[in-house]
């Protein structure tokens, strides 16, 4: 049974908007997709995410789902229209939008902040995936005008989409943002502009953990300078805390036979050990759980198809699929997703048929 | 055919020896596993990377996989036991190596260093795998007095294994492997010792961005010294660009209603987009932009190896394709990595049998 009985409005329909209305619309909630632009609400409306606003709409809910510079005026906008609507946000700052509103004058009891800490790389409708925010941690942002009904709705949001609840106050939840992603993002794009200038065959030695140190810093710069300065206060400190201790690097690096540079370096590396190991494993999101057996193929056209034929022949459909070649090798290596009570049938099938398993 | 007919000793069975020994033993050469701790060695051998050393072995090829610090000293004493073989090493500093080398004053035309861009972050012969170093670059270093046979021959190892070969000087390399390997190593670490102080509901809120950022972060201490040290000349330039673009962002952020502030904030943002736009394909590559359509198709078995099918008789060869589809969503969504000046083709004639490109 849901939780959510009347309609949800959604307002922005670019990742996060289209994935919680797919989200929603799978347990079979009314949901309406609007975005001031026509081909974006379209296209997730086409995608399945919803539906268009009509004459004497009375939304239960309303979740704003557009860049953190607007999501205050948006957020005012509809709650004149929607007196009776419980109006959230998932802007991945909060205290400024808190601050903006109540600028406005309006009654915020029946608004409270939201903060999915679901994304991809790629944003847009196109992007959007029904289960986005599996496991993964929602912040609900109370502030001391939120009324209990208003509370309780957007727990029930959140847990009717997969995700985890976890309640903050704005300066808790800005605090926290700061160093787990705004952070990593500002020192993942400034690494990554160090290979700017690197030489193509430099670059050709490129391993995983460079792409995973970096992978973030493709990020859109427009978002992040919004997320950025509006998080500024609490994002500044933090960088400079890390600046210091890179000066102890540096510092170690241009003298590394003085007396405590070894040891200085030993620490750098001992306090990130310390660190990582802080960080707590995946909420059950589903990608971790997939089995991920690797087969190889020659490289020329048609083995793929083959490959997918005699898999689907098998009778196991393949959650995720990942090909990987490069030209100088002879042969492809085709990374297949699927669930883990799969992998020893698939394995044993596809070995029996010839295929070359990694 | 093999390309190496004799007998392969490898010294050190860590992660990186016993995965040689593997993947030379698939091909039916001989391999002698070598190591001073027994343990070490009997799991390795256990593990199928080689056999014990016996009275009369003449390998053809010795190859030293230890610790960095202890790298020269094992080359020196292998080329002084076994004075016929061809002698490389694993380290990932090279300069350093070659000038304890050359400080010994052996004839080195029998030695070439090596780096195999591949590893794990679990160490030791229990994760050695056979496909460790397919399609991995294998860096080949080559020395004023290297002879010829002896390139060729480390050469014809790399490709043994499956790697695609790389020829740099030694200074080359470690200036290559500073921005691509070493300073990431130094800024995870540096990201991930800023966790250390986060309580556990901030924490929890850790995303997969967080997650890749820091992964490396888990490395070993010990080994890091070491080649953090042994590289320091390299590193140290780069972390000191990287130091100074960070105090531009800090400034901008403790200032950020300043004139200017938001454009430090984008451009910083904006060159790590142009940094991973660097990056090639995960397996190495000439082509670093491939064309990347996105085929919409609808979200059942089948449909997959129809349309590669389709693209295998239009006759186009992919580099890399993904798939995703939500669990929600009426269509998948299939992004095919094409060479640029065959999307063209591809759009049209996919188009025309009647596929939808998003």
């Amino acid at each position: 049974m849901s939780r959510i009985v009347g309609t949800v409005r959604v307002v922005g329909a670019g990742l996060l908007g289209t994935s919680l209305g797919l989200a929603l619309r799978k347990h079979g909630i009314d949901v309406v997709m609007a975005d001031t632009s026509r081909a974006n609400q379209a296209l997730s409306i086409d995608y399945g995410a919803g539906r268009e606003a009509a004459e004497g709409d009375n939304p239960e809910l309303i979740v704003v789902c557009v860049p953190p510079d607007h999501t205050a005026a948006v957020v005012a906008a509809e709650m004149r229209a929607f007196p009776a609507a419980v109006v959230t946000d998932v802007a991945s700052v909060k205290q400024v939008v808190l601050e903006e509103l109540r600028a406005t004058g309006l009654d915020l009891s029946n608004y409270v902040g939201s903060h999915p800490m679901a994304g991809r790389e790629r944003g847009g409708a196109i992007s959007g995936r029904a289960d986005l925010f599996i496991g993964r941690p929602w912040v609900v942002v109370t502030h001391s005008g939120s009324n209990q009904k208003a509370i309780d709705l957007i727990t029930d949001l959140s847990l009717e989409v997969g995700s985890v609840p976890v309640n903050m106050e704005p300066i808790e939840h800005d605090h926290a943002v700061a160093a787990v992603s705004h952070v990593p993002q500002v020192v993942a794009s400034l690494l990554a502009a160090r290979l700017i200038s690197t030489s193509a065959q430099e670059i050709s030695l490129a391993g995983q953990g460079l792409r995973d140190t970096t992978r973030i810093a493709a990020s859109d710069p427009s978002l992040w300078v919004q997320i950025l300065s509006s998080n500024a206060s609490q994002v500044a400190p933090v960088l400079k805390d890390l600046a210091a201790d890179l000066q102890k690097v540096i510092g170690a690096l241009e003298a590394p036979d003085a007396s405590g540079a070894l040891t200085t370096i030993s620490r750098a590396i001992e306090a990130g050990n310390k660190g990582v190991e802080r960080i707590p494993g995946k909420h059950g999101g589903r990608h971790t759980n997939y089995s991920t057996p690797v087969v190889m193929i020659d490289d020329r056209p048609g083995q793929l198809a083959q490959l997918l034929n005699e898999v689907a022949q098998i009778g196991i459909n393949l959650e995720e699929i990942k090909l990987e070649h490069s030209p100088g090798a002879q042969i492809g290596l085709v990374e297949l997703s699927v669930l883990p009570e799969q992998e020893e049938k698939l394995v044993s099938d596809l070995t029996a048929r010839g295929w070359r398993l990694a």
